[in-house]
């Protein structure tokens, strides 16, 4: 055999068109994340630099560690609205950016550490009542907390009552040049948003339409910064995003206060929590797109890293951005160099740009971030989910209700305590059918839903539930009860298809149950017992009391009496 | 028709037989009851006559409210010990009695509001490896916390190391004249237990013999007494229990201090939950004996009934008590009149015993506990279920383990989280079968365990477990796998038979998945879908996006195509 040649021409040619491609993807997610990353600094409470360095060197770290091609990382708006809340609580005298380096710094070690535990799976604890009421909550929380910097009015806090408060007590007046400022962004980026895409590809070919369409906030930024500086707005009492310090290389050291870092602790972990499982859900949905696998223990440690390089660089914790990644993977994005060379533009940018951007008013970039959180709102997930189950829809409702009343925490810690319920309170009430064949087949079904015969004699029953802790002292209970509706029994068939796991609380039961048929003469039977659960009970030694036997079919079940 | 005539003598000798049965098993229950109300008085740390004064009108109110005919209320050992518990955590300069009856009102108005709120649910979070961890842990800490009154040296505490630390500050050296009483009753009771029992069966009718061998641990309490007050045994330093006050009628309304009420509430919790599942697991083993059904919500308001009775009659919290309930069952009680007759031959008891009993040795007592909890111990639940489940033995072993050296509400605590920990852990990792035909039949097995024939162009898979949130987000992945490794497949086929319920997060990804394969042009198929599965699905109007096929039998699926 000829070894296979590698040629090496062909490979440096599909580089360089990756790598090109790569490049044209990072431009158009650049020219999106400069306002973002400013505005979601503002969002959360911070000096704008802090979202600028947080779209620099993690966006490199994640690049090194991560696994999905597409996943545009940096400041999102989400965690924005979750360090404002930390922000809230820290100690006061400790500067905000102090406490965001800490909270990055945490929040990537607790990353490391689930995966080097292997607790990926904790992203199966937030179900999408739980995820979906969350992310809607925080939109409208975020939208609350955005419109007084949008309108002028000092106000802080993002918790319904905060803002409330913070709106009553607010002793500065309106200011009418600010809102101003703030109302023509919004419209200009609502109409670009709207109308102008749908207008530019009726009137040009659709590749060019669409660049234009994502120049759009950041032409709205430019505009905003030449009417500022022409106007003077700054003298005027327009509220700018003020002068960018120095772009500095030396890693930062966060601060070591002790007592700071354990009283941050409960505000990282839920941070954690919502950085991964808000990033695994994107990286997911890119991955169903061109259809290749991700590994969540990877993205993890891609994620841990761009929250340790965030923490080091003077940045804000950061996570995957939904918007950004769909733009990056629909600009052709095709490995993960397309973040390095993101990284790499942003440095550029904030290079040649740090002048201009000190004049823009923040009232704009309120505006850039209403416009973002405002495609969030759909009110057709909760009328599905209510339509569905009632529980899970009042579940999803108070989840968002609790969001925006309560904070962040409690939400999410109610939403996985609430999912949790449902579903033991589910596995706890198994339904149960009486079961008879159909006739001239060799299928049995329910008796209350189909036209079935019974054998007389031999009850069957299928339990629709694993034979778990939650339900396992009914057993005996649910059995008796058919089988003295059935005076003259002699044997009871368990139909073993729908239950997938047996535990040591089910095992017991069924022993119990054994034992009680037993005693008054009647046979235990089982069919279709799964392979994995017969194998558990063999393991078990189940042998050793059961005297029952075992149908591959329950329709051999049935037969064997007659 | 003649209407049915009631023979109103008939009825009225049954109701003599029954009463005078009923009389009898009283008389057996009373013998057992006043050594064990008093001692276990005594382990909660209280005065005796809180034992005796919770075995009166408690067992009167259980009467009135509770379901199960047999069941034998009172103080039980598993309580007492909690009781102690929360008597270490009470407030100093409150009288351990006062402390015992706040405890009974909070855990019987817990009781009536659990009952009022339909909780009986509850009872299920607690799994076997928890209920049977539980029990022996807590009857290693009965047993650690008696031994230094059974030998004379005085110890506080019931978990591990408060007792190692108070027998290592144990100033008082140990009486050799108090362990000689105490190991003196440990060795009669033993062998009565053990011994006796066979040599009566072996020299007399079964039924004197019986009674003899209950009648054992009064006539060693008889003796002790009597041994007590010939040899002045209290004036040579031996603790005895001392004078008990005359018997009141009056109804004590507990202290209303609302800080203690406050302080006592989460020792209250635990009690609550253990006094209700203790209770139940003793009802429905009754149950099962003489095959009667019992109303958890009527167990429940009894329970309630009999603490707030407890509560207002100077007792200490009560519960369902296994060994007097076996043998009021077993000595013929057939209503709960019973237990009636129990409290007033208490009542004669305490009137009658109450100066001979201040003469007994404490030591006895604790003897009377050991020889109780020493049938709990057993290393077989421990080895099944470690056997049939490592990560359950493993918890059954942590829960005796954290009894014993943190208590019992940690223990409770971790086991419950433990429990639903596994529950989610196997319910996000369920069993994926590819499925082929069993050549010759209409079933369909695991491609892995079986010899069956695959339908090419059809990937027909078996996904062992509802669809939860717990698991769904891996449910596309899954699929895309199989797919993968079947280049040319034209269908989906998922066999639905182990799908118990499908909630909306499962719903979710059952369109996510059904999208990801209608874009690639593969048509998804559910066979064997269960009704009410079924109806949930139709209910959520999935028709609006569903375009696959349902089939009754997954074999009509398969042929489908041919």
């Amino acid at each position: 055999m000829t070894p296979p040649r590698i040629d090496l021409s062909r490979w440096r040619a599909w580089a360089r068109d990756a790598l090109q491609d790569d490049f044209v993807a990072a431009c158009i997610v650049a020219v999106l994340l400069i306002p973002q990353s400013l505005a979601y600094a503002l969002l959360a409470g911070l000096p704008p630099q802090a979202g600028l360095y947080a779209s620099l060197l993690p966006l490199v770290a994640y690049a090194a560690l991560g696994s999905s091609p597409a996943m545009g990382v940096g400041p999102v708006a989400l965690l924005s609205l979750m360090i404002s809340q930390a922000l809230a609580g820290a100690p006061a005298g400790v500067p905000a950016s102090a406490v965001a380096l800490v909270l990055a710094i945490e929040v990537g070690l607790m990353l490391a550490l689930a995966a080097w535990w292997r607790l990926d799976a904790l992203a199966a604890l937030l179900s999408v009542p739980v995820l979906q009421g969350f992310e809607t909550g925080a939109a409208l929380s975020i939208a609350l907390s955005q419109l007084p910097v949008l309108l002028g009015a000092s106000a802080g806090g993002s918790s319904l009552p905060q803002v409330l408060q913070s709106w009553w007590q607010a002793a500065t007046p309106w200011w009418p040049l600010t809102a101003l400022y703030g109302l023509a962004a919004l419209t200009a980026l609502w109409l670009a948003r709207r109308h102008t895409a749908r207008w530019l590809q009726r009137h040009m070919r659709p590749e060019p339409a669409k660049l234009l369409e994502r120049l759009a906030p950041l032409a709205v930024l430019m505009l905003a910064i030449g009417v500022s500086a022409f106007t003077g707005a700054g003298a005027r009492g327009v509220e700018l995003v003020g002068a960018l310090p120095a772009l500095h290389w030396t890693l930062a050291w966060p601060t070591l206060d002790l007592t700071l870092w354990r009283q941050l602790l409960p505000s990282a972990a839920p941070i954690a929590l919502v950085t991964f499982v808000s990033s695994l859900v994107v990286a997911e949905s890119l991955a169903r797109r061109d259809g290749h696998r991700i590994e969540p223990r990877r993205e993890l440690a891609g994620l841990a890293a761009a929250n340790l390089a965030a923490g080091l660089s003077a940045g804000m914790p950061v996570a995957g951005s939904f918007t950004r990644s769909i733009v990056n993977l629909d600009a052709g994005a095709r490995t993960r160099m397309a973040g390095v060379f993101t990284a790499a533009l942003m440095a550029l940018a904030i290079w040649l740009l740090g002048k201009p951007l000190a004049l823009l008013p923040t009232a704009v970039l309120a505006a850039t971030i209403l416009v973002a959180v405002a495609s969030v709102f759909d009110a057709a997930p909760f009328r599905e989910a209510w339509r569905y189950s009632r529980s899970e829809g009042a579940l999803m409702a108070v989840v968002a209700a609790l969001t925006v009343v309560m904070g962040v925490g409690w939400a999410l810690a109610v939403g996985v305590a609430g999912s949790i319920a449902l579903l033991l309170q589910r596995t706890a009430r198994p339904h149960v059918a009486l079961i008879g064949r159909v006739p001239g087949t060799e299928h049995y079904r329910n008796v209350g839903r189909h036209e079935v015969q019974l054998t007389p004699g031999v009850v069957a029953l299928r339990i629709d539930e694993s034979l778990l802790f939650t339900n396992a002292r009914q057993l005996a209970d649910v059995v008796q009860q058919h089988v003295a509706g059935h005076p003259g029994t002699r044997r009871v068939v368990l139909l073993m298809s729908p239950v997938n796991r047996i535990d040591f609380s089910g095992l017991t039961a069924l022993r119990a149950l054994h034992e009680l048929l037993h005693d008054r003469g009647i046979r235990l039977d089982l069919s279709e017992v799964k392979g994995p659960v017969l194998d558990g009970l063999n393991e078990g030694g189940w042998t050793a009391w059961f005297d029952g036997r075992l149908f591959l079919s329950h329709h051999q079940a049935m037969l064997d009496e007659r």
